[in-house]
């Protein structure tokens, strides 16, 4: 494994461990500020919405379980492909369940540290039946 | 604009092109053996599935409109993004529109050509009101 694929799981490990602690500031800290995150039925939205939202959730617990199924590196660009399951619950509230696969661009800055740079996320609720 | 980029271009319109005229065969060319198409609800499928969903869809008249948003080029990888407004329409049935983006993964193969190896489809059917 190269250096650069270990610090890709690293910043994936990161964020997971982040989003787990409501650590707002740690993920920011992990994307690029001409990040883009695409989702389904919204617009494309950058890291300033990001952090908005990440706001708005401070009072929810957020579990994710992150597996890396691919990792390709190109010079200073790579992608990841990842499924993931997300367990959100409301401060007061019933848990739900997202899961789904990821679609990552990452991108290596001057300062030689791997960011997210454009996330395509394809969650959706699980059936809770 | 760098002659990879023009060819990645030209991709993308042969693939429409290849959609609007239900010609399958045009846009299976266009996609790596090893690919893979990310969409919400579901597993990931390679390109037999493509190939067998674009036979069932046989009768479907299908009309994307397309707009690339942004490539990035990096040695024999690229990442594109794009909005893609897509209506179904099927042999007795009315049409429905579907919208949202795309990220795709291009790769350039040792024979030169640049095919789609990774594609994530974040349509969602719109609102009918």
């Amino acid at each position: 494994m190269t250096g650069d694929e270990q610090a890709i799981r690293r910043l994936v490990a990161d964020w997971m461990a982040g989003v787990r602690d409501g650590d707002a500031g740690k993920v920011l800290d992990l994307i690029d500020d001409d990040a883009l995150f695409l989702t389904t039925g919204s617009k494309p939205f950058g890291k300033d919405a990001f952090r908005a939202h990440s706001s708005e959730q401070r009072d929810t617990r957020i579990e994710p379980v992150n597996n890396i199924e691919e990792i390709e590196i190109a010079g200073n660009w790579a992608y990841m492909r990842s499924s993931l399951r997300v367990t959100v619950t409301p401060s007061s509230g019933k848990p739900v369940q997202r899961s789904g696969h990821t679609l990552t661009i990452l991108r290596k800055g001057s300062d030689g540290r791997w960011r997210v740079f454009r996330d395509a996320n394809l969650l959706t609720v699980e059936d809770q039946g």
